[in-house]
């Protein structure tokens, strides 16, 4: 199949751009290269040392004999470019990860929020506008997150996408009717994700797009079985403050012997899934599309849910590392109850890598061995969800010296 | 109090600037002027008319002896400028009407579809981005439609803005909670208000921006008693298949002697409200706004409900115009049932002007009057939601000739 990936340099994108390759696709990848502009703005790199896109191309070739494309094109802001090479290549199917992902990124300042809003919704809405158009009849797979939901779902699993409620009848009866899962957003980056369900929802009413919706739970890990086959394949790895994921902070941290650092109480719970699942779900979403005038299929892409603080035991146990408690720069409920449903994925044949399973030693092995390349000044999360709260991180850092960052 | 009118030289956005004016409000109207590009692009004019901003600003001074300001920024795409204005002017309102507001306008072609959704999400987020950047604690007073819930509420009204549901509990047990009332677009236009409520909700509940969201029926009528002072103050009157509004639409055509164009069965009921009702339910809003950190404000701004072929039967019976029925360039329901609920606005002593009222023949005498300005290939509507219809309407503009443009 003639697979489309727009965004597929960044930390998931290039791992699925290279689990579709291998499965015989063919694969182009979309991408303007931002995600290598933001570490230049954020002046932080990758821990693994992560070749040009150009270079990725050229090994995979020599490693497999099997040919990338690569488009350098803004998604976002090039729409008549775009159209044009949609119209010449035309997909088969579009992988959509050409998104500002980072919430502390989408919060930093009011650049940062214009930005992500303006590149997030342009890039989702232009893929839509252009296979249109285009006519080009390719099934779109967009990689969502399970936070447009806001963590508020306490005692309730969160479904795949859709909600039956009761409305009210004006003459005293009651009807049934079927809603995308009301959303409540706890970010900037998270709110482009409630606006992508609702473009979607009505391209796909009134266009007929074929569309799966992936709700992606916090990725961890680095490696993939692809990535694995040539060290200049190796994905990139963030520990910083904006882009680093919390279990892959808290190896860093580990390896650094630094404490790890929580924020708030570490009540928080979140779901997680492993990259090398992540990449498998994204394969199975591709052979599955719904059928041409179906709503748009909502899949939770998530394996297991933890607490912040259950983490940092979990990653403290393993390395002997201590934990500190810092100030939330985020402004979210302390502590949250989550249960979210997955039995799609499951179903279609998806056997999910647990923490336990051992990947994190191999995670805490990519710490030790790149450790040299790590920045710590950068490690502290000091994007701030809004002003009173960017005050009294500011108070903390200066009683306490910089959170996380040093010793 | 100082007021901003963002599209204050619009439809709704001038007759409402000058009710505020006279009501004492220091009013600075932020437009970039793109619906007079827009007439420019499309080739149509105002059927009244209508003198420039600035020609506006001197005869209000000269009738009233208030001043209004006048800034020329494109709010979506200038947000360092507009920045600037906010901290400079430090407005404690902001009526937001800087949108496009046209649904075919919205659907006419994929260049259309991309300034719709461009233009409206970054003019909203940019509003409240640059907010909270300058501290600015100004009420949001934003004009939004009853079009997002798609009409597709058969026996339940509609309520102002949210829906109490019963979410089922892992344990068995059911919880209640309070949703944004589902949204479910029929066109891009539409669609970009859905995503309107999405953002005043996250910046509600972050930066507790204090917004009310009016949504609004189908605007009738041309004149307010501001708007009458002055022959060159007279609002803009839109008859084109794009901006037009049905009921004007109709009065048009029977001024023509040509017959009223039905599309579809007429059978789709539309809430409406007359232009005099608009500005004084945005008057109304603004002596009202949400208490801080309160949820955004929702009223339904209409006062009655129709179904459009009922419309042309008031309009023939006023003028003896025949009636024809011509295919529905939009994808929608043939027939719907609507019931909307505008309890809030009645309760603040909105005191509702009736399609009954008389007003009617004012109208039909403003269309006598400039019915030599008139461009009547430009009545047809001719921006049709897919391809399919496209093709459709071609078919029968061949058989029948153009729809409602020519005899």
């Amino acid at each position: 199949m003639r697979v489309a990936v727009l965004g597929g340099d960044g930390f998931v994108g290039w791992p699925t751009t290279l689990h579709l390759s291998n499965l015989g696709h063919e694969v182009a990848v979309v991408d303007n290269l931002s995600r290598r502009w933001i570490d230049t703005e954020l002046g932080v790199q990758s821990l693994t040392p992560m070749d040009s896109i150009q270079e990725r191309q050229r090994i995979w070739k020599e490693v497999t004999g099997r040919s990338l494309l690569f488009e350098h094109i803004d998604v976002a802001d090039e729409y008549p470019r775009f159209k044009d090479w949609l119209a010449t290549w035309r997909p088969e199917a579009v992988i959509h990860f050409a998104e500002q992902r980072a919430a502390p990124y989408s919060m930093k300042s009011d650049r940062h929020k214009t930005y992500t809003v303006n590149n997030n919704v342009n890039a989702t809405h232009n893929l839509l506008n252009a296979l249109v158009a285009t006519e080009t009849d390719a099934h779109v797979v967009h990689l969502g997150t399970m936070g447009v939901y806001g963590y508020s779902t306490a005692g309730a699993s969160i479904p795949e996408g859709y909600l039956t409620v009761d409305v009210s009848l004006d003459d005293g009866g009651k009807t049934s009717r079927e809603i995308l899962y009301p959303t409540d957003a706890g970010s900037i980056y998270h709110m482009t994700k409630c606006l992508d369900q609702v473009l979607f929802q009505f391209y796909a009413k009134n266009d007929g797009v074929r569309i799966t919706d992936l709700h992606q739970g916090i990725v961890w890990g680095t490696h993939t079985d692809q990535t694995r086959r040539h060290e200049q394949l190796i994905n990139r790895f963030d520990y910083d403050g904006d882009y680093g994921t919390v279990l892959n902070r808290f190896l860093i941290q580990a390896a650094l012997h630094h404490p790890l650092t929580v924020h708030g109480t570490g009540g928080q719970s979140r779901a997680f899934i492993h990259i090398q699942d992540s990449v498998r779900c994204i394969a199975i979403a591709l052979a599955n599309p719904p059928k041409r005038g179906e709503r748009t299929k909502i899949f939770n892409q998530m394996t297991e849910v933890h607490r912040v603080r259950d983490l940092a035991k979990l990653v403290s146990g393993l390395t002997g590392a201590d934990i500190v408690y810092l100030p939330n720069p985020r402004k979210e409920a302390a502590e949250n109850e989550l249960s979210v449903k997955n039995e799609q994925f499951v179903a279609l044949g998806l056997d999910p890598i647990k923490l336990q399973t051992g990947l994190l030693t191999e995670l805490v092995d990519v710490a030790g061995k790149y450790i040299h390349r790590v920045d710590r000044s950068r490690i502290p999360s000091t994007s701030a969800w809004t002003r009173e709260i960017a005050a009294k991180l500011v108070t903390e850092i200066e009683a306490n010296g910089a959170p996380g960052g040093t010793d």
